[in-house]
């Protein structure tokens, strides 16, 4: 049976969860919302800008006139640091735990025009080698950390100067729980990481990939839930960036700016997402089980102003895409290697 | 141990998850993305309006003439009608299963410029009667009704003319599916509904209540997510629409208009969200452990142009919220029950 033009779910097998898959609804036609597009040219520097070098933030403090990457500790963290109190057992109704932990704040460059796909490599490998120091750091006295990035206005991102943050708790937080749980079983059970078998039949098959090279692959997943997803996966076997080495770092960047160009080449525009990186619990960090990853949650459709909405039926029911995986892959496989601002 | 102005966790015991509470991040300074608010008086009746009566849809068909609820089949259908075919066993790592169901769509009443809260009790009547109906019907033939709105742009709305919809698949999904468990799980360890408990401790407590009447209970549930999140709970034993009898739906149609005219007053605007019903699965329509209940899931979070962003974090690790349940409540509670746009 060929789900390739009727509606079908697939699983996830990372989170257990079924997507509702309806191929031809894309062709609906839009009376709904237009996003503006994030298409302006922004200078190397801005002297309003919060992370800009140099500048004052909110609270005061002002940036140093750092060179590469700059990381410091979040003015308005969700998180504080601390240790987390035992609690006593209450109504079941009504629980409640502490939640301690470091929010920081990672600026990728100074030039504040440039996001990922338009740094050169050796910017980017730079970004991968703080991710990687500030995973070891924080691994120390946190129980999780997890480092990501909100990347446009239509994903909640507060300054346009290109950053990404990690948030690190002294709980292992609900989501990478539960890819904690699956990749277990699924070990237990094959006696193989799940997530290499999942990036070796990918590797093979070939009609989701979007990019790949000796080391690494980025697929559109099998049960994607966003039209444009991406999960990265290691061809090694990885459980944190601490078993990347620097040869595979080097790919990484590679990679990433191949990923964030074929996305920005898509809708010749700055493409918004979410991405961030699952590594093991601190406590795990070497376990066979789990695989490094990255997600890439895009919320664009259509164009660069339609997007996905993501509200009634996927809130409330479960979550439904309207194009298949293998279309999108196509899609973002078919671009150019060139960045479109960078295209003469 | 108080949690009012520190970082915690809460448990959500229907879908078994924790999340993040901030108190005090709703106060930090905000650069990002203003919505539109919408605030446009519209007229009773527009002729552009793919649903207004008499009016010809995308797909030719032209609407009844309709007085009051006006339901039909969706012309770009998520879902088709038909029987899921058994699928065999295949590769754990892309399982994918038929799914077919109908779709449609429910007019809330003829006129283009009320939005629920602007509806007299009588016609909001008329809409729980239409859902009745509509689950009635529908659970024969299908595992799954889900009834849900979504209101405003923000919510990815296609159409301004106020109207629900209903998904019904042949599989249970995700939510509810998860919900079941949840609930059942409970009842065996119990002997008593899970949301019965609630509603009752709830009452009891009244720091979450929003709005309350003989037979129905509006929270700020302890565990929301979305920053006005609500939980509409029965205060009596139901698992489905059919055991819910006449004064407790004219009940339903007061509180439903009390939860939304709150709702539009808090920030003047129309306030947009996802709501929706989660009934008890056809095969289990009179289950003592599953209460009915619908969720409300608003995204604004500081005034009628500044959302809530389920990003990066959220996305990846947990959802977190900025403000808690109680200070959301109280907001809410503080509302006049008379709605701004037709206060003197
Ligand atoms: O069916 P509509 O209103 O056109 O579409 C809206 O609701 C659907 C169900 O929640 C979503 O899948 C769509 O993304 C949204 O735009
Ligand atoms: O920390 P920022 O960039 O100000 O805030 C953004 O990312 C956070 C983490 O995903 C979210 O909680 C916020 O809603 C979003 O606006």
């Amino acid at each position: 049976m060929s789900f390739d033009d009727q509606p079908h779910r697939r699983f996830n097998p990372l989170n257990g969860q079924w997507v509702l898959v309806s191929p031809h609804r894309a062709k609906r036609p839009w009376q709904g919302q237009q996003d503006a597009p994030d298409n302006s040219e922004r200078p190397a520097y801005d002297a309003g800008c919060y992370l800009c070098p140099g500048n004052e933030r909110v609270g005061g403090v002002a940036n140093p006139d750092y060179a590469d990457v700059f990381v410091f500790d979040n003015d308005f963290a969700a998180l504080m640091p601390g240790k987390d109190a035992p609690q006593p057992p209450g109504n079941p109704l009504f629980q409640a735990a502490p939640a301690n932990g470091t929010c920081r704040v990672i600026c990728f460059s100074p030039d504040h025009g440039k996001s990922l796909p338009e740094l050169d490599v050796t910017a980017i490998r730079r970004v991968v080698d703080v991710w990687a120091a500030q995973e070891e750091e924080l691994a120390q006295g946190h129980a999780y950390v997890q480092i990501f990035e909100n990347k446009g206005a239509m994903m909640g991102c507060s300054s346009p100067h290109p950053h990404g943050q990690i948030w690190a708790t002294n709980h292992v937080p609900v989501e990478p729980f539960q890819e904690n749980i699956t990749q277990l079983q699924w070990f237990e059970e094959h006696e193989a990481s799940m997530l290499l078998a999942y990036a070796e039949a990918e590797r093979a098959d070939g009609s989701r990939t979007v990019v790949a090279n000796d080391h690494w692959l980025a697929v559109v997943p099998y049960w994607a839930s966003w039209p444009f997803e991406v999960l990265l996966l290691p061809l090694f076997a990885a459980a944190s960036f601490s078993q990347v080495n620097n040869e595979r770092r080097d790919a990484l960047a590679d990679i990433l700016k191949a990923i964030t160009t074929a996305y920005d080449n898509l809708f010749q525009t700055s493409f918004p997402y979410s991405m961030g990186w699952h590594g093991a619990p601190s406590a795990e960090r070497n376990a066979p089980h789990w695989q490094l990853h990255a997600h890439f949650y895009p919320p664009l459709l259509r164009s660069a102003s339609v997007r996905k909405f993501m509200v009634g039926y996927e809130m409330l029911a479960e979550a439904q895409r309207d194009l298949t995986p293998e279309t999108a892959a196509a899609q973002l496989r078919a671009q150019s290697p060139i960045h479109y601002r960078s295209a003469p």
